[in-house]
């Protein structure tokens, strides 16, 4: 089996799992882990943050970061497409109490524009901004690779008007790969920024949260709160810090990509646009199947993708895949349509 | 001065002041007023549930609906303009723990195919639809009075999909009045409707939230979460009984405010539509003024309106307004611009 | 009848209803209600504070002052028989997400040792102190009037630590009547009071929030969130305004409940403590019946008190009772009994 | 340094790194984790469950419980010095919105009677009994091991009330081992059980939640809400596997604190009672010292342990240390005082 369902599928390397094996640790909780210190400064380091926080999910580090921002009756502006949106469970409203303002942003990035439409100062009856929460690459909207000038202006015209900015960035370096600049042409703009382990990087479990001292120091109290404390956590931070050094591979997954869109492309009926990172959408309306339907013919041919939306189905590479395995799936999908 | 602000601003009658004077009264926390109990039976009759409850303001009605009709986590539809999104400080996050779903619907109303775009069946990362919130008229639009059978087909969609529907219906009687149908084509279609007493039907105080038996029973539970449950209410709702018969007096303001339209819309720059119902919007951006310098301007006059965005001021007519009032606002207004 | 439920039960005077018909009014959620201008000015003084807020209700003025003086996570100390842990539906929890931290209060009000022994500084696992919730008269225990001196030192313990003071004055008058205090002697040391117009004093609606200024614009927020602003007010704040002056009528009630209490202690078997205020509690265990077998027998002659535990019936005496009433009430318990 | 902080601080065996470095792992979000799947039927047979769920932390598991088994605006029973209460950042209130009713239980466990008396059925004013939840060790009461027959009646009396209950089990097997029972014997009576594996266990990561498949279901929903889901868990749950068989170790933890407390208490000044299971208190009160300052002293002669109180001292035997580092311990501290 073929499995593009998602690039959190992939399975530790061997150096991964050996150095869980030998991973100097301590109880995190109390502050004691020397390798999950190691990858928090290392996280860190490399999106040129204060600090950072080892957290078990994406989903938990972008609840945090919202928390920590914001006060309960606020409002939060993002695209209307955005992973906080469509799969944390309303977490902006359940666990900060907060207004989602969604907009209809292209490529899933306010622009400056709307960014300030949306804006409201608060008073009596109205809510005040209290975030913008952005998301790089954009995953609901095919792995779009957002524009590192356009993300800045957006994130200025935020910062103008007194409004912290947060970046989904879970997979910001695939972003980073994709437009050839350095990570922090995203990261060192915004105030917080969540990045996954367990995405392309390859890592088995964990996302950092990174930002200033005091944003880290209230980021440790909401983690707690939501039960994200762990123990020996350099078990699974050793792994970690290898796949913080796997940032440059995602330019294969990348190719992969791109091969696989061309091939599924010559497919009569399945439309597919050239993809931007490691995530690729086909629209099946054309096949005149649904996605679903879809989904299960090929996985009856040993290809597995994930539902989208009623017509669309998602392909994602990653690590675990081969230019090899990307011919495979596409001759396996030919082979049905 | 001549106050078109809103017509919340009226005040009571002679009649009322007298009804709350000669107020039969009970605890209404202790269901004993029968001036309230009257006012509940008369407000479902009228609106054609099977009960209603008095609350003290339109607001509190909304978020008791909110709560009673959802689960905390789900999502609930409403227009991107609705006074639940605008004016009731995130009251849906906050009381509820419901994410809004905002939709941009053309006079205020989602269309059914809206909603059923909208829809979410829910899962382990979506939330699921918990309700949708209906505003009728619209007052961020314009006071805009909703077709009767666009409004059933929405609502019906809404059921279809087995989401309960709330109405805002705080200027429902305006609507019913302007489309000159029975206020129930409006409220027996939807599980819950508020409306306010306190505005153009001329009361002091208080709202009415109406629906199923079951409903109502749980939303005095709420009501007292909220600290809404009053003492010897008699003495509001009495006046509240009167207001009610107000209804087809919203004639005499809808004809006023069609009248103050058109002499606006006569001053060279400023862009007034004709009115649906008591609510004029009128553009100022023509004028080369925001509208808070342009209602500074008018309040010297004698004229008070709102400003309801950057170049957009809104004028209510209400009961305390005549006819000579219109013309005399028209002329000050002209006065001046 | 003769109605000993609660001092809510009172109906307004005829004086009240002649205030209420020619109060002068305007929109108080814009500020311009002249009568509410008034009565939160007046209750300001009586009680020593910067300003004061009409409120629909005592939850609501409680809930308010607790939301405004703390953060989500916090602690709030309180009485474990407080009203508002028994009879606000939890809305600490509800609307300010605080845990409760109960005492077992001698006469309700908690000593600073018990006041040093709760607080918490907070920390990484623990919540913080974020509230001492007084109650004073203490309705569960029996209105109780506190000492003033007692009720000061505890709430300097609480200042001391940094820890602000709730007042749930509901019957905050019968505890000054009954200890010949100036009322300010329990609400100047606090930081915020609330205390009912609708119970001993006898108005129809409504209670007032008082505290500094900041703290009221705050609260007004929080008003308006849960749904508790209110249009042409002054019609309530007029008999409200009348109210304030009954502060010494509350003697009256006070003489009446030690008559009562004398005269149901005479009964075989029924266990009544001298009243310290206008709340008399009656264990019937020593009569062999439960509380409720005994208040329907009561209302059966024409009394109606209300349960205050298994073995616990609460006589409360008003403004709507006379001495004769009393007396009445007295033989028709005997005749049962 | 001898480490009797807390028995968290264990470190992961060899075998558990191997079993690590070994573990067959999928996408656990996706459900796909053999690993993950062992460990949790596992976990559920040891407990007599018919499911079980892997999560973080304890306190995530102890806070699911809650959200699952409860409505917003209930209460939940618990002794005053449960770790609900003291060590989860208010999470009963900020997660499900409870009213924690806490009983100054004997030995941490409510009687029947005390659950009886706190249970409350609800109306418009009072919250209604939702949860009893019960901790078996009692951490901070000393580690005490409740017994089995109490603990069985004190969960039927809840039941017989309707009143679901969960076991903050996170030193269960301690309880069960030092009683010389089957950890079913509190497990199945209980309606979900939460236990750590990465306590006296020695794994080191996790926590398991345990409960009927209903329960199980809807916790994995709270879970992803939490931000607990994870992806290639298996790395965590191989360890977490050798950890369940570990139970019967704990019975040198208990011998070790046994001789610990022995000895500690042969320090004149020093009250150490001696303890249950692997927890030992002690009070310092008569050294004359607090517990911060005696801390501090035996830190430098080699010893760690954690403070409780002002005077109160928590020491707690685990896997990484042996009898002779207990005899090594004693003797340091006996150095000191
Ligand atoms: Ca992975
Ligand atoms: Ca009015
Ligand atoms: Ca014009
Ligand atoms: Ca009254
Ligand atoms: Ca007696
Ligand atoms: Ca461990």
């Amino acid at each position: 089996m073929i499995d593009l369902r998602s690039d959190t599928v992939t399975r530790p390397s061997d150096e991964m799992r050996e150095a869980a094996a030998d991973a100097a640790v301590g109880d995190d909780v109390h502050g004691d882990d020397p390798t999950v210190a190691e990858l928090e400064a290392r996280a860190a380091e490399i999106v040129g943050a204060e600090a950072a926080l080892f957290v078990p999910s994406g989903t938990m580090g972008n609840q945090i970061a919202a928390r920590v921002h914001t006060e309960r009756g606020q409002e939060a502006i993002t695209d209307r497409e955005s992973h906080v949106v469509r799969y944390e469970r309303a977490g902006f409203a359940q666990h900060s109490a907060l207004q989602i303002r969604t907009i209809d942003a292209e490529r899933g990035l306010p622009t400056p524009e709307q960014v300030e439409a949306a804006y409201l100062e608060g008073g009596l009856h109205r809510p005040e901004t209290g975030l913008l929460s952005l998301e790089n690459t954009h995953n609901a909207r095919g792995g779009l690779a957002l524009d590192p000038d356009a993300f800045a202006e957006t994130v200025a015209a935020a910062h103008d008007l007194g409004v912290p900015v947060h970046l989904d960035g879970a997979r910001v370096f695939n972003a980073a790969v994709a437009n050839d600049v350095d990570v922090t042409a995203y990261t060192e703009p915004v105030d917080s920024v969540m990045f996954c382990l367990s995405k392309g990087l390859g890592a088995p479990i964990g996302s950092m949260l990174a930002g200033s001292e005091a944003f880290i120091e209230a980021a440790i109290g909401i983690r707690k709160l939501l039960g994200g404390g762990m123990r020996q956590a350099g078990m699974v931070a050793a792994p970690g810090l290898l796949a913080l050094e796997n940032r440059d591979h995602l330019q294969t997954d990348h190719e992969n990509a791109t091969t696989l869109a061309a091939g599924l492309d010559e497919i009569e009926g399945l439309a597919v646009t050239p993809p931007e990172t490691n995530i690729v959408l086909a629209d099946t309306a054309g096949l005149d199947v649904t996605a679903s339907t879809f989904l299960e013919a090929i996985e009856d041919e040993g290809v597995q993708a994930s539902e989208f939306g009623p017509y669309t189905a998602r392909f994602v590479t990653h690590w675990d895949v081969t230019a090899a395995d990307i011919e495979a799936a596409i001759e396996a999908v030919q082979t049905r349509f």
